[in-house]
């Protein structure tokens, strides 16, 4: 596959990022949506932020407080041997996961597409129960001049997905859970197919260890059924411990076509690869990349907070180019392209 | 609480059903859906069968295979160290997880509500890839004269729920899968509620290990949406470990008494509380039992397939009284009532 990599790259790091209180450390700015609005490339990005901690036996965990509609901080001896540090995402008590960092979306803006301005303040951030550890990998789906915003919830409840909306990226309506315990990684199609919304989700199994791609329809973009399963891991490939849907999926001549992700059950490292759906049945699958069309290579995609990933959560396709602005190792935002040609030529 | 147990009790057993295939055998006959149709007492079993095997170091799994459309038998070895048979439920082998029996739905029939007719035959099976390792656990609601079903779906690609329908039990209409994996112990109302449909469900996070209910509204039984969190599990009481909805909801001069069950985390045995939801606005709870209303206390109750289980899929609200037909020990069929005054007494 031949991939450039823009030689700005990464193109947003957590050091661009004004933190959301003096107290707080960005860690990791990744795993943007994206969209055109008023001819700039505007990035709604995952913003990862930590407690900063004076006493380096102390970890300090921002929790959204429901009640207080807050963020509140709660402190964990590193000391307690009944605490699990050993994964930097999360701390486990005997029954209980916290996440070690708190999420909020945030809008970078470019107009050459490679040279962003990340706003001073956060756009959405918590605000209700089901986003107790933070909000997390947007997807923007423009539709008759609305623009949807799908992200995943995380709190003690579960990993919910939820909507929101916006004319405008100033004022934001919240439209609720469209997606139960736990779903991530949805897609909204941009248009009506047949007459119905559809969406690409990944449940994940809890009594059968399975993250895989399903796809639902909807009247009205918030009440979703007609579940089917879409495809799912390949156990002798790069995608067989779980694959999901990553970017919007966008219309070409021969069909939807769908850059997902997938991580191996072994490494866990993260690549991405492409679907070819029916363009009036976009149930059917009519053909899948063999190989990733993009792998984690380069240092910053194999080093950060959590590295060998590269995963994305939108693509412009423009000039017969698929520009693809993604995460690298959790920590920061690159760019990269590949022809369209390129890419169904290895999925039909 | 008063309770009255039928002097029948077990009502059906398994040695009561026929078995669907003379090389199978009947284990469990539970959890059954309720209704009144044409004045008889209707109950949809579950019926559990297994494999007959001759050789006693061989289990014989039956499994629906979607591709040849029928029921297939997997022989696994019980003297291979690579499976785990200590659960009488599941085999495990290092990557994938089957239930030892599959489950049906059939129908039986009583003039008095004691002394059930069961068919010769399954009412419905497994006829998708949804279905792999059976149906479960149906709930019927009454709805403008059609009778919805809802039941868990067991298979490879997760626990789904699946929806049905039928105006004479004889012809069934399916209508595909309604809630994602893993999502079982789906109740939908009786009545639209402000123009909607409302269901309980109940989502298992995998993430965050959470089994809980949930309530969501529907413009038409196919889509749903909404989704809030409704109770959750109480670590200090009986129902530690998880709750779901149990019976189809119906409505009282209180509002919506919902029996559900929940099980406690040490020793996962299952009872029956109740919680009554607002008549208007019932994703507001206004009360909840402190201690169950029926718990395994008879001998068939704490010894069957899976011990110390009282299980319910559906009720009668008839004359004062709450007629409770359930599973016990996830074996056989049982009857109890309580009266609706001492349920709602202990709600309020």
């Amino acid at each position: 596959m031949n991939v450039y990599r823009s030689p700005e790259n990464p193109i947003i790091e957590p050091k661009d990022v004004k933190p959301s209180r003096p107290d707080f450390e960005v860690v990791c700015a990744f795993n943007a949506g994206v969209t055109r609005f008023n001819g700039e490339v505007l990035l709604l990005l995952r913003v990862a932020e930590v407690a900063k901690s004076d006493d380096p036996k102390i970890a300090r965990v921002p929790i959204y407080d429901h009640e207080r509609k807050e963020i509140i901080i709660k402190d964990f001896s590193k000391d307690d041997k009944n605490l699990d540090f050993s994964d930097s995402r999360v701390i486990r008590t005997p029954n209980e996961k916290y996440l070690t960092s708190i999420s909020h979306l945030r809008i970078a803006r470019s107009k050459d597409g490679i040279h962003f301005t990340v706003d001073e303040a956060p756009t959405m951030t918590s605000a209700n129960e089901y986003e107790m550890f933070g909000i997390e990998d947007p997807r923007i789906t423009l539709i008759d001049g609305t623009y949807y915003i799908n992200f995943s919830c995380i709190a003690n409840l579960g990993v919910t997905t939820c909507l929101a909306s916006t004319k405008d990226f100033t004022t934001f309506e919240r439209h609720g859970v469209i997606f139960l315990p736990d779903n991530k990684d949805v897609e909204i199609f941009p248009e009506k197919i047949g007459g119905k919304y559809y969406a690409l989700t990944r449940p994940d199994s809890r009594s059968y260890k399975r993250r895989e791609v399903w796809i639902a329809d909807s009247p009205d973009l918030l009440r979703w059924g007609s579940h089917r399963h879409l495809f799912g891991t390949r156990h002798d490939k790069w995608d067989s411990g779980k694959v999901g849907g990553s970017a919007v999926p966008f219309l070409t001549d021969e069909g939807w076509l769908e850059i997902y992700h997938g991580s191996d059950k072994v490494h866990d490292r993260y690549c991405l690869g492409a679907v070819l759906l029916d363009k009036n049945e976009p149930w059917k699958m009519l053909g899948r990349s063999d190989n990733p069309i993009l792998e984690p290579e380069t240092d910053y995609e194999i080093h950060g907070f959590y590295g060998n990933v590269v995963f994305n959560c939108g693509v412009l396709n423009e000039d017969g180019k698929v520009k693809i602005y993604y995460g690298a190792a959790d920590t920061c935002m690159a760019y990269a392209e590949i022809s369209l040609k390129d890419i169904l030529d290895i999925v039909r």
